[in-house]
């Protein structure tokens, strides 16, 4: 058993918005991922959505309003809202889902999970 | 719907391994706390633990072995395993239980969920 260094992990590759799977958590997978750009309005109908910023700026677009996060900030999008992730920099993140759950909330359009 | 600014949460509170809570998320509850000192052997029999760093150095000590940990580090202690949690200075953690567990591992002894 060790500890996980989410830079060391974030440092293993260059792609945006495919997350990689670090770790799990009670049924969990802790991903993180490096963003650029608007992804795709989306929903998770069964879960809570977990986003901590570790690394530059996002904004997460919601229906009624913008949230900003920077470095050490978290938002949790709860279930069933739809949301619209937007980074204009890289900005690198650390997200929780439960294992399986598709990052576009659809799995014919979902990333492989991909652990690093 | 706003983000939570895990270090200003931070400098609401002074005491060492007194969590509060910040956020849910899946019915678990999202705590930062401060920590200094050597916490207590435990183990939770139903739930991984989750600790990340957010500032200063832990030791998770393990039954057999030491896992240590510096800013942006997490590591998920397994439900069941025994651990003491130890900091030489003062560190700040990010911690994810579910609602209501308590951080001995045992009711009796267990800090009340306070929220900031």
């Amino acid at each position: 058993m060790q500890a996980i260094d989410l830079a060391q992990k974030l440092d293993t590759f260059t792609e945006h918005w495919q997350p990689r799977v670090v770790g799990q958590f009670n049924g969990h997978d802790l991903m993180v991922v490096k963003v650029k750009g608007e992804f795709v309005w989306h929903q998770h109908p069964d879960t809570d959505d977990f986003f901590m910023v570790l690394h530059g700026h996002i904004t997460i677009r919601l229906r009624d309003g913008d949230v900003r996060l920077g470095p050490g900030e978290v938002f949790v999008v709860p279930k069933g809202v739809e949301h619209c992730p937007v980074a204009e920099e890289e900005a690198h993140l650390l997200l929780i889902e439960p294992m399986g759950t598709p990052n576009t909330g659809d799995r014919a359009t979902a990333q492989p999970r991909r652990v690093v």
